[in-house]
């Protein structure tokens, strides 16, 4: 589990490292960032999903992320969104294949070889940054945006014995009432929709996942234009109400699906991991 | 001086517009993003001058600016480096023509039609957004990154009269005295030496130009790969102990050249532009 360092940037009184190591899970190298605060640690630490045509370094440069975590003292750490590379399946479309694994383990080919994220997420990358990194590996938090804030959902509420806090930016609440949901995971799972439960937030939600989140914040701008017919955060409203769970839905006026949204709010969402954290 | 607005993103409680209008001074179409603060105004506001290879959307999506500038009620003007497009000069060069027009009237040809950017940014863009935006003209500053750095220093000293306060980040402070300089002045200004002394900061302040600033800071740091042949703020700190002015260059410890620099101390900067307009 070498963890190769490819470039270190100083930001806000830490170290930010572009890396990349082998994942036994995905079969491919793969690529993440992390950044550390100075000090001896260990450090409680964030794990960011991206959305949807990002690859590692897009909530690196853009998120403003940083600042936020040098004042709590966290460390950030934001892998790629899929495998890639020769031999690795790919789509034309933006929403299918590398940049949109979905963070599934899929089982349908031709994507079951390499498109296992659910699996590198919380086995490879975690055991790659807490044995490379002045980590505290029972102080862990995930969040994410679209595709990401899914992958953190779903992450989170199935492994809750991985992570003590969990937010998101415009979530994919359910793949199985969207488009997006309806497409991918059709090619990553195949069409028995039994399947997708365990990678849907509102389905794991229902069958009683992660109930000891005592909350999950999710901001949504309403000005975003996957609002209506991907994002649909009124579905994980309805089945935390049904479930007894808490879930806090903020709507923010004016605010659209860009990196300027998750910069504007990035600072709350540190606030709410460090209280849990 | 029509100005089009090609998109509107809400950011940190403000509206960030990318526009386009047409400059008599450079004969093209140019770009630039606007952000302000909700109000009335006018607001007292920055402008931001990128580096080689930038447009107008470096800063504005990896600074993080924005935050700091909501926060003093600042606006934050950020123009692209050089005309573009079809019947504009260029070189394949990365220092050189379009994304490098280093702030200068060139007088050279081929550059001399198009390459204005000294009389644009003077000019037809102060006066594009203080005519369709909220924005006081006798509270404004200027600032910038690199050859974006050159441009402010070299902009605020020889119009004092239209700006408060200047700052920089790692800026080339003497083109007389570096590679980047003399490849670009030569091209643009022509092989006669004297001429590019209206766009050398350390030859401006030598000539007493712009003594009312009552300070111009600078961030450059230390792990800068372009230090100690290009940027030589030595030569700036020197030109300014003989000339009995004031000019802060902070050196910080392990930083480099790129955009994680800049969003650690841009809030500093903000702070320093609030204080003097």
């Amino acid at each position: 589990m070498t963890v190769e360092t490819l470039s270190t940037h100083r930001v806000h009184g830490g170290t930010l490292r572009y890396c990349r190591h082998d994942s036994t899970s995905t079969g491919t190298p793969m690529k993440f960032t992390v950044w550390i605060p100075d000090g001896q640690g260990p450090f409680p630490y964030l794990v960011w999903l991206s959305g949807l045509t990002c690859t590692e370094d897009n909530f690196t440069v853009k998120s403003g992320v940083y600042e936020h975590a040098a004042r709590h003292g966290i460390a950030i750490v934001a892998p790629d969104t899929s495998p890639r590379g020769e031999g690795v399946a790919d789509d034309p479309a933006y929403d299918l294949g590398q940049g949109a694994g979905f963070y599934v383990d899929a089982t349908q080919a031709p994507w079951a070889p390499h498109f296992m994220m659910h699996s590198y997420v919380t086995g490879d990358l975690l055991a790659a940054v807490e044995g490379a990194f002045p980590l505290d590996g029972a102080r862990k938090g995930i969040f994410g945006h679209s595709m990401g804030g899914h992958g953190a959902l779903t992450i989170a509420l199935k492994h809750p014995e991985l992570f003590k806090s969990v937010s998101a930016f415009s979530p994919i609440v359910s793949p199985l009432n969207c488009p997006w949901g309806d497409k991918a995971l059709t090619a990553y799972l195949g069409p028995d929709r039994a399947a997708w439960r365990p990678y849907d937030a509102c389905a794991l939600i229902e069958d009683g996942k992660g109930a000891s989140f005592d909350d999950i914040l999710i901001d949504q701008g309403l000005a975003d234009s996957f609002l209506e017919n991907q994002l649909k955060p009124q579905l994980i409203e309805a089945a935390a109400a049904k479930a007894g769970r808490k879930v806090t839905v903020r709507r923010q006026d004016g605010y659209d699906h860009s990196y300027f949204f998750i910069s504007t709010f990035i600072g709350d969402h540190l606030a709410f991991h460090a209280q849990r954290l």
